[in-house]
C-alpha cells in the first residue's frame, strides 16, 4: 500500500456520483484505488437524496472549501458549464493541486489557459473523461500514438444524437419524434441544443484535435451542422445507397506542411458506407478512428457517456495522478507525455481547400434531360460524380440525390450555385458529408 | 527540449527497421520522440541489406554490447523467441536500464521473473507491442480501466489465422489451400504452427489475463484449440445459422470470487453473432474487447500486425519511460500504475465449471426421429438448446448441427457422451465454442 491520496469532489451529480460510488467501494479494482480517501465534496444543495451515503462532515455548498482544503491532492470538476468550473479549476491549479475533469466545455474554450497555469504550478490537469465518456481516447491520443505521424481523427463523439439517428435509421422515424422519445427516456436533455446541433461535438473534437495535432485552433469558427435539420427521406436514401447517416466530426491536416499547420475542423451529418468500421457503432455507443504513419488506422468504441463509463475514465486519471504522486512523493517536476500540451501552432484550413465527398439532394422537375443538366453543371465545375439517382418522381416534381467523388469545397459550392439557378431545379433540399 | 534518452535495440528486423524508421524521423510525431537516440543495434548478420541506414559503429552482432552499453538508458528487444532474448533482458535490467519487447512469447513464460527483476531494480519493463501489433490495449488496461471490475477480456488476437478464417468465410476456400496461398503472401510462416495451431494467441490472452485480473495463471495449462482441423462446411453452416467463426482467445472470471480468484482463460474456434462487434473484424486486423464494471463495454481494433504498428506500440513505450526519466531525473522510484504486477493470486478454473454456448455437429443416419433423440440427450443431461438444425441429409447420411444455450463444460460432456454412443449417431464431426 503506497501513500494516500486525498480527493475532492466538485459536483456529486451523474458522473461525480459514478465517482463517488467507485471510490468508495474499491473491492476488485486495481489495488492504487483502495489508496484514494474521498475528503471533501461540493454541491448546490446538500438535502437532495442521493444514491451515495456521504456523511456531512464531506458534503459542503461551498466548492472553495474543496478546491482550499490541505488534505485535498487531486481536484475532480464534474460540476460543468464556464463557470464556476473555470474559476474553480484555476484556484485549485494556483493552490498546488492537480486536476481531473469531464468539462469539455470549459477545455474546449479555456484549454491552453488552464494548461500553462498547470504547468506554471507543476501540476497535471487530466481530461479522459470529457471525450468519448469511459472510452480511453485522450491517453492512448497523448501517450501510446505519439511515435506516429497523425492525419486524421473522427468519429461519433455524440451519444445523444447517435441515439436519434439509430432510431431514425431503424424505424424510418422522423427527427422530431425520435427527439422526443429521447427526452422522455433520458437519453436527451430537455434543453437539446448543445447536442443536436453539434455543439458538444465541436467541443470535442477541438480537444482531439489539440492532442493529435499539438497545437489549438479557434474553437468558435469551427465549421458545424447539427442533426435538426436532417430529414429522414435523406437518411433512407442513403440506406438504400447502401450507407448509413451518423453525425460525424473530423479533424485533418490538409495535404503538405505549412506553419501554422492547416487543418479542417468539421462536425456535420455524414454518410458512412455500411461496410465502414463507423457505420456499425449504433445507440449512445461512440467511436472514435485515428488514421496516421506508420500505425495506419486504430478505432476505440465504447458507451460514450452515463454515470458509470464516465466515472471509469474520472478513475483513471486520478489513478495515474495517485500513481506518480507515489513514485515520485509530494511535487516533482511533471512528466510530459502525461501532461500534454501544445507543442506547434495550428490553424483552421481555408474552408474552401477542404477536400471530402458530398451527399447532395435537389428538388427538380419531373423531366427528361434534367439528370444530364445537372450532371453536366457538376462536370463544369470540375467535380467528378460517383452516383446520380433520382427518387420520387412525380407530378408534383422529383428528387434528384447526387454523390461526388472527393473534392475542394470551392468546386462544390460553385457547381451547386450554377445547378440551383438551372429553371428546372427548384432547390437545394440536402447537403451532407459523404466518407 | 528535455534530456536525451539513449535507446539501444536488440534486433533489426520487421519490427526493429520500423522502429529504427521512427526514430530516425522524428519529424511531425510527438516532440518527444526528436529527444531519442538511437545508440546501438545488435543483428546476427551485419551484412544483410537493410531498408534503414545505419554506421557500422552502431551496428554490433554482439548484443550484450547492447546491453552494457552505458549510453544506453532503454533496451528494446525485438529479437523474437525466449533465448537469448530472456537472459539479455534480464542483463539489461541488472543494468538499470529500462526494457521494453514485443516478444509475447518470453513475457507469457518468464512475465513474473522478468517484473520482479524489474521492481528489484527500479526501472520498467513495458510492452504494447506483444498484443494487438499498434493497437493501444495494453497501457489502456493498466492505466485507463484501472477503476474497473474487470469480467472478461476477449478478442481477436492472432492476424494469421483471422486472415485465413475471413478468406475461408468469403470464398468458401478450405483451409489448407487459403494456408499455402498465405505463406505465398508473406501472411503466414514457413511454420505456421504457432499461429494456426493457437499457440500465439494463447500467449496473449494469458498476458492480456495478468493484467485484467491482477495475476497469471499457469501458461501451459491453458485449453488451446487452432484452426487447422476447422473444416470449410462448419464456416458455411454458421454463416447460414447468422454467425461468423472467428479464432477467439477469453479470459474471464467465473461467477463469484475465491482466493486464488478463478479464471477460464481458453483459445477456440467460434461463432461471433453477425451483428457482435467482433464479427465485423476480417483480415490482418485484431481486436480486444473488455467488459468491467461500471464501463460496460470497450472495444479496442486495429492492425495486430507488420513492421509500422508494431513499431508504434514499441515507439509509445520509449516515449512512455522518456517522458517519465525526463520528469524524474535518473533513476526514482517506479509509477505502479505504469509498472503494473499482481496483485493477487489467480488460478485456472476446474474446465468442467467453464459455462458457454457451443456449436456441435453430428454426423447422423438420416432416419426419422434422430432430431428427437438428439435433442432429448442434451436434454436429458440439463443442456437447454437454441437451435437444431438437419444439413446435407442423403443416403450417405445426415448431420444435425446443435448451437447450445449457456452451460458448464461438464454437462455438454455428458450430453456427448451420451449422443455419441447412440446407434444413429456415426460421430461428432465438430466442437465449436459460440458467443
Ligand atoms: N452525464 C454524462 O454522461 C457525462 C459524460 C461525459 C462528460 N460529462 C460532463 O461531466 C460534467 C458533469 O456532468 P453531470 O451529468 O454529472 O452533471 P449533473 O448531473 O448536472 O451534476 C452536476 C453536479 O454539480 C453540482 N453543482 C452544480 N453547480 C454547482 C456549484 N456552483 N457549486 C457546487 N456544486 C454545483 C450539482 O449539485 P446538486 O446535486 O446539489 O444539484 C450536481 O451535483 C459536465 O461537464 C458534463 O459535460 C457528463
Ligand atoms: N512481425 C510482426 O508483425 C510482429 C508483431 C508483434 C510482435 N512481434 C514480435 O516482435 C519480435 C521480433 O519480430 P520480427 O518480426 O521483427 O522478427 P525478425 O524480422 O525475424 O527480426 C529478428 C531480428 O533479430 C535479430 N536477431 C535474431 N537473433 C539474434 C541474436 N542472437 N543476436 C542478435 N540479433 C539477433 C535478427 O538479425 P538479422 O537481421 O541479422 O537476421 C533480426 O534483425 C518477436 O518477438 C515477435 O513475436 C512481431
Amino acid at each position: 500500500m503506497g501513500a494516500r491520496i486525498g480527493v475532492g469532489l466538485l459536483g456529486l451529480g451523474t458522473v461525480g456520483g459514478g465517482v463517488a460510488e467507485i471510490l468508495l467501494n474499491p473491492e476488485e479494482r486495481h489495488p492504487l484505488v483502495a489508496d484514494l480517501d474521498l475528503i471533501r465534496v461540493a454541491v448546490r444543495n446538500v438535502n437532495r437524496p442521493r444514491t451515495v451515503e456521504l456523511s456531512d462532515a464531506v458534503l459542503t455548498t461551498d466548492p472553495s472549501e474543496v478546491v482550499n482544503d490541505p488534505n485535498v491532492d487531486v481536484v475532480v470538476e464534474v460540476i460543468g458549464g464556464i463557470e464556476p468550473a473555470r474559476s474553480l479549476i484555476l484556484q485549485a491549479i494556483a493552490n498546488g493541486k492537480s486536476v481531473v475533469t469531464a468539462n469539455k466545455a470549459v477545455i474546449a474554450r479555456h484549454g491552453p489557459e488552464i494548461a500553462s497555469a498547470a504547468k506554471a504550478a507543476g501540476v497535471y490537469v487530466l481530461i479522459e473523461a470529457a471525450v468519448g465518456g469511459g472510452i480511453p481516447i485522450i491517453e492512448p491520443l497523448k501517450q501510446s500514438l505519439g511515435g506516429n505521424r497523425i492525419n486524421r481523427v473522427s468519429g461519433i463523439i455524440n451519444g445523444t444524437t447517435n441515439y436519434i439517428l439509430t432510431r431514425m435509421a431503424n424505424e424510418g422515424a422522423a427527427y422530431a419524434d425520435v427527439l422526443a422519445e429521447a427526452q422522455r427516456l433520458g437519453y436527451a436533455e430537455a434543453d437539446p441544443a448543445a447536442d443536436v446541433d453539434g455543439l458538444d461535438a465541436a467541443d470535442k473534437i477541438s480537444i482531439l484535435s489539440a492532442l493529435a495535432f499539438g497545437g489549438t485552433v479557434d474553437r468558435d469558427a469551427l465549421p458545424t451542422t447539427g442533426i435538426s435539420a436532417l430529414q429522414g427521406r435523406d437518411v433512407e436514401y442513403a440506406r438504400q445507397l447502401g450507407y448509413g447517416v451518423k453525425l460525424l466530426a473530423v479533424a485533418e491536416r490538409l495535404a503538405g506542411q505549412g506553419d501554422p499547420l492547416p487543418l479542417s475542423l468539421r462536425v456535420q451529418p455524414t454518410l458512412v458506407p455500411s461496410d465502414h468500421p463507423l457505420a456499425g457503432v449504433n445507440g449512445v455507443n461512440n467511436a472514435i478512428l485515428v488514421e496516421g504513419d506508420p500505425i495506419g488506422r486504430v478505432m476505440f468504441y465504447g458507451p460514450g457517456a452515463g454515470a458509470g463509463p464516465t466515472a471509469s475514465a474520472v478513475v483513471a486519471d486520478i489513478l495515474n495522478i495517485a500513481g506518480i504522486r507515489q513514485a515520485s512523493g509530494d511535487q516533482g517536476p511533471v512528466d510530459p507525455l502525461l501532461a500534454a500540451g501544445s507543442w506547434r501552432p495550428c490553424v483552421l484550413a481555408d474552408s474552401g481547400d477542404i477536400r471530402q465527398r458530398h451527399y447532395v439532394r435537389f428538388n427538380t422537375e419531373d423531366a427528361p434531360g434534367v439528370i444530364g443538366k445537372v450532371g453536366g453543371r457538376f462536370g463544369d465545375a470540375g467535380v467528378s460524380i460517383q452516383s446520380i439517382v433520382q427518387f420520387n418522381a412525380s407530378e408534383a416534381g422529383a428528387e434528384i440525390v447526387v454523390i461526388t467523388h472527393e473534392v475542394s469545397q470551392r468546386k462544390v459550392i460553385a457547381a451547386l450555385d450554377a445547378i440551383t439557378s438551372l429553371d428546372e431545379v427548384s432547390g437545394l433540399a440536402a447537403h451532407l458529408g459523404c466518407l
